[in-house]
Formats: structure tokens, C-alpha cells, sequence
């Protein structure tokens, strides 16, 4: 093959990759199914253990639970090196680095990897978080769903149960998203017959770039910097005009209504912690959609997903410094799927490069 | 765009992801250069270090020295954490993860940066070497250059100069090959505005897998399994009869002789330790390249870099556990200049998907 036979694509936009059945993504509609199951119907029906085990084994199991892992005593300690001022997905990334060398896990990846690592990682981030806070860590409650069990090991406490359900919405709609930089980044690394945990600790690694992970904090950050809703059409047209962005609209796939941002606008409502800055988030959107119709008529800007997650995450009590390595511990779901379906077609991920630089040249004698 | 426009490759093989001005590979030719410069010459005359810094910098400076560092305190107790028995890949990566979460790693990637955790890993390799033997870990010695600074950190003494010659040259070679699956994976990382040591420990997770990572152990293996070089030719044969695949022959880009293979192979022959094994090698080569001519006269097969990395990887006593993982440490180099390339002129690398899932289905009610 020569050059002029190839297609040429730093991004690799527009080069299908691959394919799935996981994710079915509907930019233009704005639709997202799992499965072939509508986000909105798995947001208002099931839980996220339920969405976990239908992206692996692709079958709806009504009975499936998903509680967070009691953590091995290395990983812990392991924890326990790290600074407190350490970023929690440095943290996180570690610990599932770690729990790799400390399993011993091999291709191929398996379901029982799959859940073992998702069931592993909350009770890591969350052990982390309390370590950095000069608190002991505490230990996973069996009964307890994921996302629910992640707050109580976070606190000690059981949350009150309409934060216990955002936050499993949140889970839900943050699973699995088809072929982004960081799911691309573990199934470039499985199709090497390399591991579950080096393919996770990769899209970790990934997803902790504001290119990919985004940065659902400065939503919160600008609802605040904006004042009262009287204020805000005002500060959100200096900001266009200035040219920043206005975090928490737009989307690089969806040019309709982000479904995921809908479906926990949804589930926010029901939030009573949130309720007087979800009331505010609300009236800024209509705002926002407004002023951003009018600075761009060609090129339709709507609400994402990180406006309702922010208001999710916030609600139910997050520090924002968490707020990243959370959606990662959602993902996990989907990253692990996405290293099951590479393993059962599996070719390596091996793309051309050019070479532009200098022509042969000789060391000083 | 719709399907039909699009380019679909699963492997991406034939997809040209990007420019590099690092490394030259003319696979008919068999010719590699770094930044113009012709591999065996490297070889010949240079060091690691100088090597390194050509691939960061990109140009030459004949006083370039790079030594192994020392490793943070928290790195040698996160390595004291992990059982004897895991995978010393496994170990190099969450080192690097650790190191990442301790310095704080961010974005962009810097050439101080590249140096560190090239400087870095050796150390954190031979320390965990030593720790599952029961032997506390030995400080670098700043004065050796990095090769041979990784050998001592090993044993506590320094090895002779025709083994910590050729270790050097093997990490010359091993510096950097293009846009193989662990290097595209650094790239995809760094390209989200993520950190180089999330980069590099992606990277490792990808060498891991046997399809990219290889196995010159297996060289080894085979070569004692072949008894004398009298039963060399019979047991070649029966292997290519039972369609088991010759270790150390072949390389999906090169179809001429490898010349890697050539530059190492000549540092070998000064290798006392090594001298029987070689002559043994030499001669077998001789058989095998003769006999896979006949087995496949339409493809070329050659002598790939494994065949002679396994002999300067038994010359200068290396486990055969810590092949992959030493192979990692001299890819720190091209993993780095890589990150240092994408993000000179990054672009998201985000590939598309297609979805062949289940239609739209809904949950039971």
C-alpha cells in the first residue's frame, strides 16, 4: 500500500474503528440506548448494577445487584503513600494499577473481572478521599447498591435515598458512551492481550484530560460567578462575546437535546438538598439556550450532560475536587464492556504514521 | 458524513494517525533512523542518554549524560506493598502511576518531564526486583549512565563494561519504533490534555500484552528446547510442520533483515559471558533462516530484534521475569518524545464507531 492509498487522520474523525453493540448514540435525535435500551426508560426503571450487567452479558437480569468490594489491605496501603493534595484520579488510577499486580490479572478479560473491578473502584476513590481527610477508610456494607455504597463508604452514613437515586442516575447515564478517547484508550490496550486492569488504568489516564473528562466543577463555578438569575443573561453575553465558553452546553455528538442531561434533569428535580439551585439552573438554561441561539443561528448549542450532572453531583454533596474521578468510576461499567467485546473479535489496534522529519543524516565523526 | 464516506478498519492498519519526525522505518529496506540518524550507527556510537535526548530535542549533544534517579520514598513503600508473585509489568506501571500521583504530572508534557520518568522507571524496576527477593532496594549511582545504573541498582555492584555496553545498546534500539499499539496509546492519552506519566503508564499496559510486548524469553526456551545445534534443522522443522510459530523471526513491518537484529547482534559477539550461547545462535540462525525460506518461499522471513535482545538479555544476566519490563524502560524514551509530539500540534484522537446492536427494545414493564 502506498500513501496516496491511505486514509489520512490525525484525529482519526470520521475512521470507524471498530464496532459495538453496546452504545447506540443518535447525535442528531438525540438519542442514547444501552443495548437497545433507551437511557431515559434504564434511568426511570433500573439501577446501575442492572445497566452494569446488561452492557456485559447484553441480557436484562431484573435481579442483579452490584454492591462496592471490600478493598485487599495492600491497595489500601498503598493509599496510604499517596499525598493528600494528590488529584483523585491519579489516586484512583493507581489503585486499579494496583490491583492488577496484587490479582494477577490476565487476558482474556472476563465478566467476573468486569465486576470485580467496577465493585472494586468506588471503595478506592472513596478510601482515598477520607485517607487525604486524615479519617480511617470504611468498609463496603454488601447491602447497599454501588453508587449508594460509595457515599456511605465517603461518610459513614446512608444517604437520604432521593440522593442515594441521583447519584445512581448519574451512575447510569455516565456508564457507557460508544468509542470516546478513554474507552478507545482500553481497547487499544486489550487488543494487545494485555489485561482488564492495565486497559482500565489506561482510559483512567484518559479520561483525567479536560479534552476528554470535561469539568463538571466550573459548570458549578459559573452558576455561582453569575450572581442572581436577574444578572445572568447579562454575564452569560460577556461571556460569548469575549469568546469563552459557556461550560455545560454544547457537545461534540449530540446537536439535539444531550437524552442524558434530560433524564437527570429528571431525577435532580426530586432532590430537595438542590432544589433552590436547581430552580436557578433551570431558569439560567432557559437563558442560556436563548443567548447562545442568537450568537450562533447556524449551529445548534444545547444542554449537555455536565449542566445536570453538576447539579446531581453538587446535590448530593460531592466535593467538586471528586467530581472527575466519579464519572470515572461510572464508566467503569462501559470500559470494561468495551474490553469484553474487543477480546471476543479481537485484532490489534496498530495504526500507520508518516514520517515528516529529517532525511538521513550521519553523527559527527 | 454519512457510512458510506467513511473509512472502516477495525485494526486501523492502512489508517495514517498522525506525523512523526522520531523514528524512519523502511521495512522493505530494512533501515531504522531516529530523527535521520541510522540505527547501527547510533549503536556504534552513542549512549542511551545522547539517544534520548536526540528523540526529545531533536538534535544531537555529544555531552548528554542521563543516570537513573533516585525513587521517592512513598514509590519504594507503594512497591513494598505488591506480592513477590506480580507481574514486574504490572509493578513498572503502577510505579509510574504512583510517581504521576506524587509529582503531580499535568499537562503539557515537558522535555524535564521525559527525562524524569525515563531517569525514574529504572530505578522503580530494579527496586521492586530486588524487593521480591527479599533484598532492600540499592540508590542509584548518578555517575553510570542509565543502562548500566539499572544493572547495579540490581546486584550492588557494577557489571562489566561489555555487558553494560551492550544493555545499552539493546536500550538504544529498544528507544523507539513508530506508531505500534503502546505508543498510539501515550498519543491518545496526551491528546485529551491528560498528563505523561498517565501516558506512559497506558503505554506499559499495552507492551504488556504479549501481541505488541512480545517474548524474547520464548527465544531463549526455544533454543535450549532444540538440544545441540546438530538437532537444530529437526526440531525447526517439526515446529513449522505443527504450525507453531519460529520465536525471534518475522516482524510485521520488516520484510527485510531486521536491523535492530544487525546492531544488536554485533554487540553480543563482544559479550564473553555469552559467547557459547552465541555461537550456538549464530549457527541456528543460519538453519532457521534457510529453513523458513523453504516454508514459506512467497514471504520473507527474517531475523526479528527479538532473536538477538535475548541474547543480550541472557548475556548480562537479566531474569528472564524482567525481559518485557526492561524492554518498557528503554521505550520510556520514544513514549515521551511522542507525548512531547502530540502535544506540539494536538488534535483530539477520537475514531468513530458503528453500531450493530439491538434496535430499539424496551424494558419489561
Amino acid at each position: 500500500m502506498n500513501d496516496s492509498e491511505r486514509t489520512f487522520s490525525p484525529g482519526l474523525k470520521g475512521v470507524v474503528a471498530g464496532e459495538t453493540s453496546l452504545a447506540m448514540i443518535d447525535g442528531e435525535g438525540g438519542r442514547l440506548q444501552y443495548r437497545g435500551y433507551p437511557i431515559g426508560e434504564l434511568v426511570a426503571q433500573g439501577t446501575y448494577g442492572q445497566v452494569a450487567e446488561l452492557l456485559w452479558s447484553g441480557e436484562w437480569k431484573a435481579d442483579a445487584h452490584l454492591a462496592c468490594a471490600p478493598l485487599p489491605e495492600p491497595v489500601t496501603e498503598v493509599l496510604r503513600r499517596l499525598p493528600p493534595t494528590a488529584s483523585p484520579m491519579d489516586a484512583l488510577r493507581t489503585a486499579v494499577s494496583a490491583w492488577g499486580a496484587i490479582t494477577g490479572c490476565l487476558w482474556p478479560p472476563t465478566v467476573q473481572q468486569a465486576r470485580e473491578l467496577t465493585a472494586f473502584a468506588p471503595s478506592a476513590l472513596a478510601a482515598f478521599a477520607r485517607l487525604r481527610d486524615g479519617h480511617e477508610p470504611i468498609d463496603p456494607d454488601p447491602s447497599l447498591p454501588l453508587a449508594e455504597g460509595f457515599l456511605y463508604q465517603l461518610r459513614g452514613e446512608r444517604p437520604d435515598p432521593a440522593a442515594a437515586r441521583a447519584l445512581d442516575a448519574y451512575f447510569i447515564v455516565g456508564a457507557e458512551h460508544g468509542f470516546n478517547a478513554s474507552t478507545f484508550t482500553a481497547r487499544v490496550i486489550i487488543s494487545t492481550h494485555s489485561d482488564a486492569a492495565s486497559a482500565v488504568a489506561g482510559a483512567i489516564g484518559a479520561l483525567k484530560g479536560p479534552w476528554h473528562g470535561g469539568a463538571p466543577a466550573e459548570v458549578v463555578d459559573q452558576l455561582h460567578e453569575m450572581g442572581s438569575t436577574d444578572q445572568a443573561e447579562a454575564w452569560i453575553r460577556g461571556t460569548l462575546e469575549r469568546g469563552e465558553r459557556l461550560m455545560g452546553f454544547g457537545h461534540r455528538v449530540y446537536r439535539a437535546y444531550d437524552p442524558r442531561a434530560a433524564a437527570l434533569r429528571s431525577v435532580a428535580e426530586n432532590q430537595a438538598d438542590v432544589a433552590g439551585w436547581l430552580d436557578k439552573a433551570v431558569a439560567v438554561e432557559e437563558i442560556a439556550l436563548r443567548v447562545l441561539a442568537e450568537f450562533k443561528p447556524d449551529y445548534p448549542i444545547k444542554t449537555n450532560v455536565e449542566y445536570y450532572a453538576a447539579a446531581v453531583l453538587q446535590g448530593v454533596g460531592l466535593s467538586p475536587s471528586l467530581f472527575p474521578a466519579t464519572f470515572a468510576l461510572a464508566r467503569h461499567a462501559g470500559w470494561t464492556a468495551h474490553c469484553l467485546e474487543q477480546a471476543q473479535a479481537n485484532v490489534l489496534i496498530r495504526p500507520d504514521v508518516r514520517y515528516v522529519g529529517p532525511a538521513e543524516r550521519h553523527l559527527p565523526a
